[in-house]
């Protein structure tokens, strides 16, 4: 196998080696299970070699981005070739006049923000790990972001992909156009596809224009309830914020403790942005601060002034690490970390959240885009300590079958991976077998990335090595 | 088969009356193809079962809304049943708090939104036949209109969908969450899909706040290559106007004919939108004129007046009705009837188009969404006469070959169905196998709106009947 890969990619991109394989075997999800070799093609060309290769020798694919996935999309279970597309990752067109460019798959988001900026444009999604997230992940995983309730998700902006498919033939989908009705949109089928349907090496992604300028606001609430009142308001107005994003107790509380940003620590506190031509958003923004006024908000701050917003956006862009380190002893474990649900039924979410980390004597902190009804938790886990996984696992079973209880869904910017897996087969129950006839269409000997999604293992808990030093694995 | 229809949804609601089977065997495309049965069931449940029915009969079943397609997607080419759907019209739940609706697919676009207002939003996709068209017609085509260039089209607002497979099973697909991450986006495989993967039952739309004014302008170019220039520097600007319609000589001419309207008989008119609050539209509004001045425009014409808006959008909506009547003997056959291309090369097409008339001796007029890239033509032709049709059918052979020649796509918002449907295949040739397997995942016996799309006939001139008087049928 090495001997026939490094005749396509040459012999610098492909390695066996022991710490390779380690590293490629996990990203940002609890899991690990490392690849028999990781290799990095440069070309179309040589994707689709290898392609050819693996579909003709049965040898599982996993193609990935740079990692940052949280729910293990990218972690080979079957081990085989890790696809590491990073070397793709040159922006070869963009066309402000048709609102669109052409990218390879391994550019990363806010590279090519910076590309695009000088042209008035940008490319809406806006995931947290957009300093070193690929465009090809993002279109794997359908990412969002904070700002995806004004400008939409990977799923709205890509009009086109060329695909190498499992048995090596590059296909064009979608066009270049920003409206199209030509059959079937197969583009749109592989956004969120987590790389078991083709591999992507080039996308036609439609822009917006930037705005001009922006205004940040910040309000904080002694109860939760007053905070998601105040969020159902803002949306039944028909105020459209470039964010709007919740943050509860815990993670003041990381924050003030990491950043030591002297913030009162209430239930509840809520950051808010608006953009657009000065008259707009400071009409909107005077809208947004009556009704947190209205619903009980006090020490409502805000600023058109570049720092002084950069100062409150950190506060909303540290809480990965601050909740991390909140306590010696733990861990932050990636789970059940994007649940998403109807924007209205995010207090109950976030109180039954409280009450289930309560109950089974855990730690949860809770944040999230509350305009889009997402919230992601942070399991704070002593990983040493059995005792605490079983709580944690108890927990995260308990929180999926509240998010179903309450009409949401099981991701909503990050995908399913290995630990979402058990929950989204759940709650599409209907619709697996229509998912795994069309998977067999597109690779019928199942080789990119096999057991994700639909036919992922029934356990996730059991289903690769942790990441984590754990005391007494069950 | 009658006996077992009736038995289903009621004596009443099925007919093979030979007016009925007449009326429901073609749409508002060029083509006539009679089905068996005309049914018109009024609930999920019946839905089911006369799928069960024809699944096991193996009887085509073709889903109808209201029958406004252009290309003959709702024309039973092999007769069968046509499934009306316009009894199930009920609007079932209205949320802005979550910024979604619930609908059956009978629900008619403008009365949609006429219920929508009160709440202030409205479900954005706008098409021209919004008066009697059915969201189970648009999401089954991808219908857009012209505000898609500033809300999106149809796929983009599709958050979730109840759908009846060929064999009966009911499924839900998508969420009702405004972002999701959750695995295969079989709704959006839906949408577009044209009845041949399933019927769908019921709708979860996404909505938006309805701006809260508008002002509308019009400018005139003695040059088409002015206008194009216009758009482009609208677009590159990052403007993004609500609406952005160019009409050329024949539409002008043809409205002056039938509503005196009394507009100078220039290459060029564009008539352009902008919303939202005053200060903002009209910031836009203004960019958009003194772009135009600089373009060469005169007798730009900008307004707030609702009375004079109504007048200046007139002329735009007049078109399909005006240019039906430009000349006594003949009709508007609806032919490459919404070809699309990256906007900045409108003006190549709309040239183009012009060309391939002159050369064939035809009349095609043109118009459309220029801040979209779509071009609607109005072929003219006189049904009569054999040879017209055979210069018409090469002019239509030659805008497509124009519209791949510019990187443009077959169908911007109406669909392939069958007069589109040798050029869907030509566009689309590496993708035709694996949406025929998908095809085959979802409807194993290929009932549904059988020999559509990519299995449709190579010669749509010769695959039906033609709804017009015609001399000499070749």
């Amino acid at each position: 196998m090495l001997k026939q890969l490094r005749a396509i990619v040459g012999e610098e991109n492909v390695s066996d080696d022991l710490a390779d394989r380690y590293i490629y075997g996990s990203d940002a999800s609890i899991h690990q299970s490392s690849p028999s070799v990781v290799v990095r093609p440069g070309s179309i060309k040589e994707i689709q070699e290898i392609l050819r290769f693996a579909n003709r020798e049965k040898i599982p694919v996993v193609p990935r981005g740079a990692g940052t996935g949280e729910s293990g999309s990218a972690v080979p279970l079957d081990g085989g070739i890790v696809l590491d597309l990073k070397r793709m990752d040159k922006i070869l067109e963009i066309r402000p006049q048709d609102m669109f460019c052409r990218v390879e798959p391994g550019v990363i988001n806010d590279e090519l923000n910076r590309e695009l900026k000088p042209y008035g444009f940008f490319f809406p999604p806006t995931p947290a790990s957009g300093k070193v997230c690929t465009i090809g992940g993002m279109i794997a995983n359908n990412a969002s972001g904070m700002r995806a309730i004004k400008y939409g998700a990977t799923r709205d902006a890509v009009l086109g992909l060329k695909v190498v498919l499992a048995n090596g033939d590059l296909v064009r989908m979608g066009t270049s156009t920003i409206i199209q009705a030509s059959g079937y949109q197969l583009e749109r089928l592989m956004v969120g596809s987590e790389g078991t349907l083709g591999v992507m090496v080039e996308a036609t992604l439609r822009l917006k224009p930037l705005p001009e300028e922006r205004a940040v606001g910040r309000a904080l609430f002694y109860e939760l309830s007053q905070a998601g009142d105040a969020v159902s308001k803002i949306i039944t107005e028909g105020i459209v914020p470039s964010a709007l994003e919740l943050m509860d107790e815990v993670a003041i509380k990381s924050v003030n403790k990491a950043l030591k940003a002297g913030l009162p620590e209430v239930e509840a506190l809520i950051l808010f942005e608006c953009d657009g031509i000065k008259a707009s958003f400071n009409h909107e923004i005077q809208k947004i601060k009556k009704i947190c006024e209205d619903c009980g908000a006090f020490d409502i701050i805000i600023s058109d002034n570049p720092e002084e917003m950069e100062k409150l956006w950190e506060v909303r862009s540290s809480i990965f690490p601050a909740t991390s380190m909140y306590k010696e002893d733990r861990i932050r474990a990636t789970l059940a970390e994007d649940i998403t649900v109807p924007v209205s039924r995010l207090p109950e979410l976030v109180e039954g959240i409280h009450r289930i980390a309560r109950e089974n004597g855990i730690i949860i902190g809770t944040y999230g885009h509350a305009g889009e009804g997402l919230i992601h938790t942070a399991f704070l886990v002593n990983p040493r300590v059995s005792d605490e996984w079983d709580r944690t696992r108890k927990a995260v079973d308990e929180v999926f079958a509240l998010v179903q209880h309450l009409g949401g869904t099981t991701s909503g910017e990050h995908g399913i991976g290995i630990s979402k897996a058990p929950y989204f087969k759940k709650e599409r129950k209907e619709l697996l077998e229509l998912m795994r006839g069309i998977k067999k269409v597109f690779d019928p000997h199942n080789i990119l990335n096999p057991h994700k999604l639909m036919d992922a293992p029934e356990d996730f808990f059991t289903a690769t090595k942790l990441r984590y030093p754990v005391k007494e694995r069950r």
